[in-house]
């Protein structure tokens, strides 16, 4: 046998990345700082240095997600690995799942369920719409649930859901309260343990602004109590809590096993965002993104333009969604934008494609100056694209 | 509500990792060139930019892998996870499937089946030993496995297991073979088209010197046949391979649709690894790595040192596995060498462990300067550490 395939051609050409405004739902832009802790040298991922660096990302997670719980790590993988790996451990077959559609993520949540073969029901509202408590309890009743799905931020919609006393209605009906906050967590204020948050993950990749590719993720005392008792293994050995709470040191054995190589460059990264995060403080963040966020909203009215979320505190604050402006073509204008102004915002996603509009400003992303950068570049690109007669 | 966990004071001392030689079994050490390339600036996963640098990355694995397979792609996740896309996508529940335990890899991969319902069987061999292809096909035609799974590099024992012929015998028995190269793969020759093999993974961190986090996977026209026409869905959505073959545009439709945020900063990185081996060629890597093993070979024996696997041909050259020196604790002796020389080497795993040191020299790791280096090590090791009369 003999080598038949050569060398490609392409890979003689350099690695050539542009720099980009990134102002799309995520990801976001990922200062040097970050970008730079990940380029450190690699070590073993299990070495001492590591462990050290992931009780560090624990502390941080713990700190952003406002919660005790011992059982917080980041699993090796990105946001949607993340819910695979709520979903898969805290479900066996044939369990009844819950799950809040109002958007993309809850349909995902659904799937996700379905696939492990758990007894899928939903509560559907239209884009941009959320649920009352009252809706909420009512379906909780009905069918219930091992676990009940709600995306903080719904990243398709614009929409940040409401959690006041969702954790407790979940208890009450013996449900555990799992909760998407990839879109929302840093920039808004969520307080896991307070408000019975169970299990709470998100994306490295947001507000963050760490690479993709990394996925802080935390269970309560109660989550593990379901999940330390199945009947089954959880289908997937990768992302089995019981394999990683032992590689993240939350098991309280003395020694740690290896499960799986981790991505130690994206832990540097994701440690240097944390502590970022801790620097500013949760406070002084979500106050900067409401008031980036507020000024944006203003600003976008004042050209003529309707955001989608009616309910001014409905409105999510990292990921602003705009009525698809009448007689455009949604994708001219983000193509224009992209093209003219060298900036990323996005149309719809899932059940809001055609409807919207997307800009996010996430973390380092959401200041003012980059409100008025991308209210420039909307303002140029109405002037400037086709607008047909309808 | 209010804050009431404080931001966590170790996030406030610098990030600091040690430079260290890794001459473990993985991950191994990442030139600047690749860690740099890493840094460069986020951009959207579904850019134009970032599809190019996909199918870059696309054509450098067809060449590593030695394959004309349209769906080639890397998965967002370590080796484990590309080892669960294979096993997830090509095996329904209640299907049997046989795997090859000669280490750690086939324990895994079994494991893994099972965890999904497959009916699982094995065929057994002591570590460090491997199968004949009259012993793979008894047992193919006991079973009737829809997929056997072999590892080429047994990372755990340090066997090159033989591939020639297997492949046919597979599909003489209907079976699809999937082999695990995470330890071989452009350190030792292999034909994925011409051997036979329908479904080959890799990870980044070895051989290609890349940081953990991204992992190749290659399915042949056979294995997609199955794997597309299968009755329920695969058990994960993020490791449909419907999905994945649109987000890699392996399925030949015209556009894209959101899966998940691909980890951007890792594909740079990656498509940075195969350039250069696609630089310096799949054949000079594998002279390379040969020659460099068969030193290190020497060098260990001369000093006394016995090789765990007995017959030359069956030795992996990119991890190489030492009989644990009699009387000594293999741990005092890891231990040492990274304290007092800065070198990470390691013990057994899984099935070997007590019975093996494993030396790892891959991809730029494997020199004759570092072989120089990690025997004078080991004869230091050997020196000061504590020798008990057994």
């Amino acid at each position: 046998m003999s080598v038949s395939i050569p060398p490609p051609k392409c890979l003689k050409k350099p690695l050539a990345v542009p720099h980009r405004l990134m102002l799309g739902p995520g990801p976001s832009n990922v200062p040097a700082r970050i970008l730079q802790a990940g380029a450190n040298p690699v070590i073993g991922h299990m070495h001492e240095e590591t462990f050290e660096i992931m009780s560090d990302i624990k502390s941080g997670i713990q700190y952003m997600f406002q919660t005790r719980n011992i059982m917080t790590l980041a699993v090796s993988g990105t946001g949607h690995t993340a819910m695979e790996c709520a979903i898969f451990n805290a479900v066996e077959a044939g369990e009844s799942v819950l799950t809040a559609v109002n958007g993309i993520w809850g349909e995902r949540a659904a799937e996700m369920a379905q696939r492990i073969g758990a007894r899928v029901n939903t509560i559907v509202s239209p884009p941009g719409g959320f649920f009352t408590n009252a809706e909420i309890e009512q379906a909780l009743s009905k069918y219930s649930p091992v676990v009940f799905f709600l995306a903080h931020g719904e990243s398709s919609t614009g929409v940040l859901h409401p959690l006041d006393g969702i954790g407790e209605l979940c208890h009450k009906y013996d449900c555990l309260f799992l909760v998407d906050s990839v879109a929302s967590i840093g920039g808004v204020p969520l307080y896991m343990d307070e408000q019975g948050i169970d299990i709470l993950y998100t994306g490295s990749q947001k507000v963050l602004n760490a690479p993709p590719g990394t996925a802080p993720i935390s269970f309560s005392e109660r989550a593990c109590q379901k999940i330390f008792h199945r009947k089954t293994k959880p289908i997937s050995f990768f992302l089995d809590l019981n394999w990683l709470a032992n590689y993240w040191g939350c098991d309280g054995k003395p020694s740690r096993i290896y499960h799986h190589t981790g991505p130690v460059n994206a832990f540097y990264s994701l440690r240097e965002s944390l502590a970022i995060l801790a620097e500013e403080s949760l406070e002084n963040s979500w106050k900067r993104h409401e008031k980036v966020a507020e000024y944006f909203q203003a600003g976008l009215e004042s050209m003529g333009l309707k955001l989608f979320v009616k309910e001014r505190k409905a409105r999510l604050p990292t990921v602003t969604t705009i009525v698809a402006p009448h007689g455009y073509n949604w994708k001219e204008i983000t193509n224009y934008i992209m093209k003219t102004h060298n900036i990323e915002i996005s149309g719809g996603l899932g059940p809001s494609i055609g409807l919207v509009l997307r800009v996010g400003l996430m973390g380092c992303n959401s200041s003012k100056t980059n409100v008025d950068k991308v209210l420039a570049a909307l303002k140029d690109a109405l002037k400037h694209c086709h607008k047909s007669k309808v």
